[in-house]
């Protein structure tokens, strides 16, 4: 078929991994490719970037005018007594805690003086007993990756960070069940297994940061959960301590367990709100022999859809992601980061990733579906790429899509879910309804999970824009259903409209989960949900 | 390969389904096959089997010595209210309430009086509204096919059945989601969604019975879970009506969504103990093109072990199922259905299905698999089937083991987690302990969970016998971090079990939620959880 040309060979560029190793939220370096754009402080709607100097992130208490909540203050005998407890690890320098204070968009920063290292899940548990007896509030950090500003404090809270808990406990090779500490890194989990030919279940631009045990507070979502689900269903077991040092040890090796209620769920995207996770019981996936990328033209969002329905029935078990995006976005990639897409003059483009254990099977598959789609006229262009290289190429131009937004100027992000068929409706309904005040208005994302990652671009902040999108935005999104956080979670900045996506009996309910597991609110405070007063 | 013999013509017995058509738990008709043996009241250990005549199930509350909760009596004045409220539903006929009270095995036996079939949530709604406030005790009810008496009163418990629920409410053919009432049968939603090309991602002995809010509700695990993975991850959304009457609306038909805790996480499993469901959001595969089934004998458990590995990893994205049975089975098999299998002269045998979307490529990866588990020792003999017939004739062999058992005469059922490893060390074990105390003592299952089905049989019910078996059982189980219930659930029979699979703490928090979700105890009460007094 002549449209499916090799990969093209200009682009050398990797994928883009924020909190990757050029990533790491390391303040002292200054990524030359981090976030653009002037600082917005405005009530916590959205999710702008911005990237001022050092030192220049404003304190979140500030920003937002929070109210401290009557915490007791640190005191110097507490000081004292976790240094006791782990010697050398309980510090209180400013350049140790100052990475730990901001978050990695530089968007919130907290005024913690106390970073608390833990190495085991009995330390953990005698600092929370400490703390809740003391009242003193707690800030748990896994990588400090989130973009919701949940990691980091809001005021003076502990840091307790799991970075020193990274232990691999065991790993079957049977079962592929992994047990390992909560602050084992992602990349280095996957890169252990990929040794003994298994890979973690769920995959993250942040891998090289961030840890697994944030990855299950805050239960991630990320590039592999099309194939292999969600972490409900692949974490087995967990062991947590609660908020008065209670160890709830249910960190199970099984695939299958049905003795009482599943307690492990309720802390699985709580966002370290209802207890600190130390350890993490993981079903891991063979490792894929082979792996296909092709990249697609389509014409209309119809034919994207209509394209997923085609690919999913022909590529069946093999079909490992189905991303797409709008021309802007690809028109932004071109301009601002010099990449340039093989398959041009399409409206939309698709990303489709095949995983499998037979190279020969997986290619014939592959080429019988774009065959199918290019005779019926789904896919009006395309190329195809079947070794590492031009695979990575090809998903950067889809990995890079947030990064060539950075430099259009000052950044409106949603990470929306919505039913499939109304994914694209939302982003040219704002587009029409913005018009002149927005520069651009692009959508993308893993259109196989529903999940729309809206992005809207100005030269500079403009309060009057903000409003023209919020509450608009979310409005659109609960009309049709959909959640106003899809993996993101809401941390700090989106707790405040949680009600767009879920009934006032649901958020009664988890106020009241939070006021039984953690009755004097220690647990990372003004965080998930609004204050229940 | 010679060994790959066409597989047998002789047997044309369907699949055993137990609670399928020829298994409906009419009582009125009692089927041919029933579990036999004659009953052997003994407080609550084990799961044995035994098939009285009608009417001779005792009354669960006189063999058991329960004590009734000290709930209000139904009077008068709560009938008339709720035959307005469901006129021509709200059955007090001892004809229509005898199939409900006792369970699918007649092993247990309750003694209610009233019977309601809501159609609607606001039904269900309006009738837990009203017994918590009288507080009258409610017995949540779906197809009646659970195996550990948690599906029927204790006491005079109402009934209230999902039977009229059974509306679909929507399915997305883009995103596979269906939206259901909780009464629907999992057969025919099967068979509706095959009809467009998808399948549920869960199958079970009992679909022609259950209801998928029941499956919900105990957390079914079942033949494709291997493939499709567990409901905590195929499971969307909820809608469930709290004891008082509040219905919780978490019925989501989205893939993503990080918008708080997951509270439909907690229904999942709690089977009825903490809210009724009325209505699930549930993720389907596609239908598979091409279904291939081999049947094959190994000699020892490690061969068992490593064929399963092997295959996997060959086998990849398309293998679908990985059951095994030792020789004993086999022989049951043999002797009680006349079956005969078509593979001889093996201590193992395991039956390996692919489902894949090529039929052709799928059967190039198996025979590749097959040729090296032949070459490599690993496998001594085996036979495979490609078409509908001849695998369902090969699944009958492996289904029907529970039946043969019955025949048997008195047996002991346990279903058990553990890792895969040691799954079948617990068989051995407790042969050698038992000894000629027992007549067979058979061990099967679904490998590839990691969940065995030890059965023990004798010629009579024996006291020292089941002191032999229990606690032993479960401390054996405890031992290797196992679970006593593996997809069973807890219902009325195990709940005093848990602590072997469960640490205090976890149990402790179980009963502190449901003493917030339900504080007057009258969702199904007397299962799931030991008394928290």
């Amino acid at each position: 078929m002549a449209w499916l040309r090799p990969c093209w060979p200009r682009c050398a560029a990797l994928r883009w991994r924020p909190g990757g190793a050029a990533w790491a939220p390391q303040l002292g370096k200054a990524p030359g490719v981090a976030p653009r754009g002037p600082w917005h402080p405005h009530g916590g709607r959205g999710l702008r970037t911005a990237s001022p100097g050092l030192g220049e992130v404003p304190l979140t208490s500030e920003r937002y005018r929070v109210r401290r909540l009557p915490f007791s203050r640190l005191s110097p005998q507490d000081v004292a007594f976790f240094q006791r407890l782990l010697p050398g690890r309980a510090l209180t320098e400013p350049a140790a805690l100052e990475p730990c204070n901001v978050d990695w968009l530089r968007s919130v920063r907290g005024s913690s003086t106390l970073l608390l290292k833990p190495q085991t899940t009995a330390e953990v548990s005698q600092v929370l007993r400490y703390c809740s007896e003391r009242n003193l509030a707690v800030n748990p950090q896994g990588g400090n990756t989130g973009l919701v500003g949940g990691s980091v404090p809001v005021f003076d809270e502990i840091i307790l960070s799991t970075v020193l808990m990274n232990r691999i406990i065991s790993f079957d090779t049977v079962s592929g069940i992994l047990v390992c500490q909560a602050g084992c890194i992602l990349e280095r989990l996957n890169e252990y297994l990929e040794q003994q030919g298994f890979i973690m279940p769920l995959d993250l631009g942040a891998k090289g940061s961030c840890h697994i045990g944030g990855n299950v507070a805050t239960n991630a979502g990320g590039l592999r959960l099309l194939r292999y689900g969600s972490l409900r269903g692949t974490v087995l077991g967990l062991e947590v301590v609660l908020a008065d040092g209670t160890v709830l040890d249910c960190l199970a090796s099984l695939r299958k367990d049905n003795t009482g209620y599943d307690l492990k769920q309720l802390f699985i995207g709580s966002e370290g709100t209802l207890g600190v996770i130390t350890a993490v019981s993981i079903l891991c996936p063979q490792k894929p022999k082979a792996v296909n990328l092709a990249f697609l033209g389509c014409q209309n969002f119809s034919q994207v859809l209509e394209t997923f329905t085609t690919c999913r029935a022909m590529l069946g078990e093999i079909l490992s992601a189905y991303e797409f995006m709008d021309e802007k976005c690809m028109e932004l990639v071109e301009k601002h980061l010099k990449l340039s897409c093989p398959v041009r003059d399409s409206h939309f483009y698709v990303l489709i990733e095949t995983s499998g254990s037979n190279s020969t099977h997986d290619e014939e598959k592959l080429n019988s579906f774009l065959e199918q789609a290019m005779t019926s006229g789904l896919v009006t262009d395309g190329t195809v790429a079947t070794d590492d290289k031009k695979i990575k190429m090809l998903w950067s131009l889809r990995e890079r899509i947030t990064e060539a937004l950075t430099h259009d100027g000052c950044v409106y992000k949603y990470d929306i879910s919505l039913p499939v068929g109304k994914l694209y409706d939302l982003v040219t309904d704002m587009r029409a309804r913005l018009g002149q005040s927005a520069k651009n208005v692009v959508g993308y994302g893993h259109l196989g999970d529903g999940n729309l990652h809206l992005n809207i671009t100005a030269e500079s902040y403009s309060h009057s824009l903000l409003d023209a999108i919020e509450p608009f935005v979310y409005e659109w999104t609960a009309r049709y259903n959909g959640s106003i956080s899809a993996e993101h979670g809401l941390g700090f900045k989106k707790k405040q409209f949680i009600q767009y996506s879920k009934p006032s009996e649901a958020i009664f309910l988890m106020q009241r989960f939070k006021a039984m597991l953690d009755p004097k609110g220690i647990l990372n405070p003004y965080k998930t949900l609004p204050s229940s007063s």
